[in-house]
């Protein structure tokens, strides 16, 4: 296990080093004019980025074979080294953890996935203890240190303070969860929404890399939505964005937990597709797993209850757009396994709704297992760390 | 009248560089150290990019009656200099031409209303470069110099290319209207959506200065809506954003002129208020004067034709809301006049669809008139301007 070198302990980075950072994870090996393109940034502020962070490791150039070319070329490429430093990220849910160990590139290394043995703060907070200390020591077998953590939650989450707000499958409210965790771990630990973790996985990686402008549906339980507006995760001024499972789009629909009628997620999350199908069939559905089974075998009463479902989400998706213009939106969530069966609602209603040429906006389906959540909570992890160290040569 | 120095002539500059210029038109006299705690830029930034503008003289540093203060010192309060550069404005109605005369502080100097001689491109364009020629002698006559011309038209605009694509209430499609008027006048022209150009002015200079995430909401013969969001405002990938007047809120509503049932504007906009009064009263009420008339008369048929309206105003204001979580929403617009017959029914919808914490956000009302959205135009056509200067020492 390496030793921190001191310039890596403490706060205070430029916006600019996060940038190019972020941009080099993306898209390197690249080199710093293609850097200074994509940031919009001038050249001498990229050089001036990447310098320091090539000083403490995190990117390397490739100087290539030839060995004649020069370090510190605008025309080499930069890229990260991975094996610098570890990550830990947890997907939460409300049956069980989902984790992985990630390097500084993101990539996953390996992944766990245990049940929780309770939905209390304290005993998801043990169980998570006990993920973490698996991984370390599969990260002490590599021979790399664990930097940070990042845990994603589903619900209200307040990042910069560290606290889940509310979380409506786990029964949470106001949880210092970063603090808790850290203290147990002696882990620097931050704390986030899981699909905006989700999206900014998706940003980096995933079906938004280059694009400045994009919407994440996530169809399942709830219906949820992470956007990235002026290249930037959207968080809300108080810690809600992206609700669009609470759009009031029926003032006949049926009632919401939340209190409100006819919100998306009355109609179309899991639960309200099996209230539906039982309403419809008068059978005792035991689950989705069988309302999908009597669709699939071509009942029209539950047919009709996904098509409905369907519909609901394409006009959320068309409020999305109708409102922020994205240049594509991604639907994905474990409601991707009957989307033959929304599909025909959605696209109806998102072109009936979408206003003029919104109408062009790019929709596309990905399927993104709880491995990529869990990576998205060790994106949001490396976000925080790389936000973190100081740089000495910029400041 | 001033001639320009060559430096001033053609574009690149940095985003820095406008960031710091309008950040110093919001808040000056504002310190360097101020401007680099506002923007997060670093001093080191942030007196890169003072110098080359104060250099041109488009900011000025006030050093104080001491005199012996030195020009230069991080502590010495930054402005802009108005007399610098002057700016036409012009907010273009379905009957009049707003313009005005402003300065590079986009202070107005003078303001015109001229009514349309018609409708269509040819027409507006006439009576626009009328206004335009009247403003320049007038500009002439304060020995000032005319650097730009900003355009405002409502509907869907792309300010890139300088073409409104589709206006409804012009009934314009298609119109490469910075050119033609370019052409026409010799002056740089831009033209931007009317409800962005007044959300520029109103994050520069009104209820949205300071704030990274607001939205503006106006209510009239349509039902718009400016978004800032990570300090900037959203046009969207395609041009189109904001689109409240668009939200599909009912599906059983009334049929909007786009096509589809229960939109906003089908409850809410002017033309459905009055068609809503007629139906309910059985009177052939002219306009809108006459059924404002009528409610305040205390007609509870009327009252409930302006109170479903603004219930459906605070639903499209929560879906927003839901989706952004913006700190502030400002309501304003022609609308207005109403207002104490919406208030009630906007605030039960909002606080009802509003999730969660996001109900926190702070609502409130301005009147703007239309000098103000021919203000935005002026703050439209200076960003323009600013974006396209060579900043020598910054390159």
């Amino acid at each position: 296990m390496r030793s921190a070198s001191p310039n890596e302990a403490v706060p205070a980075t430029t916006p600019a080093a996060s940038l190019v950072f972020t941009t080099v994870l993306s898209h390197g090996p690249i080199t710093r004019t293609e850097i200074a393109r994509r940031t919009k940034l001038s050249s001498a502020a990229v050089t001036k980025a990447v310098r320091p962070l090539m000083e403490i490791g995190y990117l390397v150039e490739d100087v290539g074979e030839g060995a004649r070319r020069a370090i510190g070329r605008p025309a080499n490429p930069v890229r990260v080294d991975g094996s610098r430093a570890l990550f830990v990220g947890i997907k939460v849910t409300g049956d069980a953890i989902i984790a992985v160990l990630a390097d500084l590139c993101c990539r996953i290394l390996t992944a766990r996935t245990v049940p929780l043995s309770g939905r209390r703060p304290a005993a998801v907070l043990a169980d998570i203890v006990a993920v973490l200390h698996d991984l370390l020591t599969e990260a002490d077998a590599i021979g790399g240190r664990v930097r940070g953590v990042g845990i994603a939650v589903s619900g209200d989450v307040d990042r910069a303070e560290g606290v889940v707000r509310y979380s409506p499958f786990l029964e949470w409210r106001d949880i210092p969860l970063a603090e808790i965790a850290g203290t147990a771990t002696g882990l620097s630990v931050t704390v986030d929404n899981d699909v905006r973790a989700l999206t900014r996985a998706e940003h980096w990686f995933g079906a938004g890399v280059g694009l400045s402008d994009f919407a994440l549906v996530t169809v399942g339980a709830g219906i949820g939505c992470g956007l990235v507006v002026h290249g930037r995760v959207v968080s809300g001024a108080h810690g809600v964005a992206g609700e669009i499972g609470h759009l009031p789009i029926d003032p006949q629909g049926p009632l919401c937990y939340c209190g409100n009628r006819g919100c998306v997620e009355a109609v179309a999350a899991d639960p309200a597709i099996l209230r539906d199908v039982r309403a419809a069939t008068g059978l005792p559905v035991a689950d989705l797993a069988e309302a999908l089974e009597l669709a699939r075998g071509a009942d029209p009463r539950v047919r009709a209850v996904y098509a409905r479902a369907g519909e609901a989400i394409g006009r959320a998706i068309a409020s999305v757009v109708n409102i922020l213009g994205p240049e594509r939106v991604i639907i994905s969530g474990e409601g991707l396994a009957a989307y033959d069966l929304f599909a025909a609602g959605i696209r109806d209603a998102f072109t009936r709704s979408a206003f003029g040429i919104a109408e062009q906006c790019d929709l596309t389906t990905r399927p993104l297992p709880f491995e990529e959540w869990a990576r998205g909570a060790a994106a949001t992890a490396i976000q925080s760390f790389i936000g973190s160290i100081t740089l000495r040569a910029t400041t």
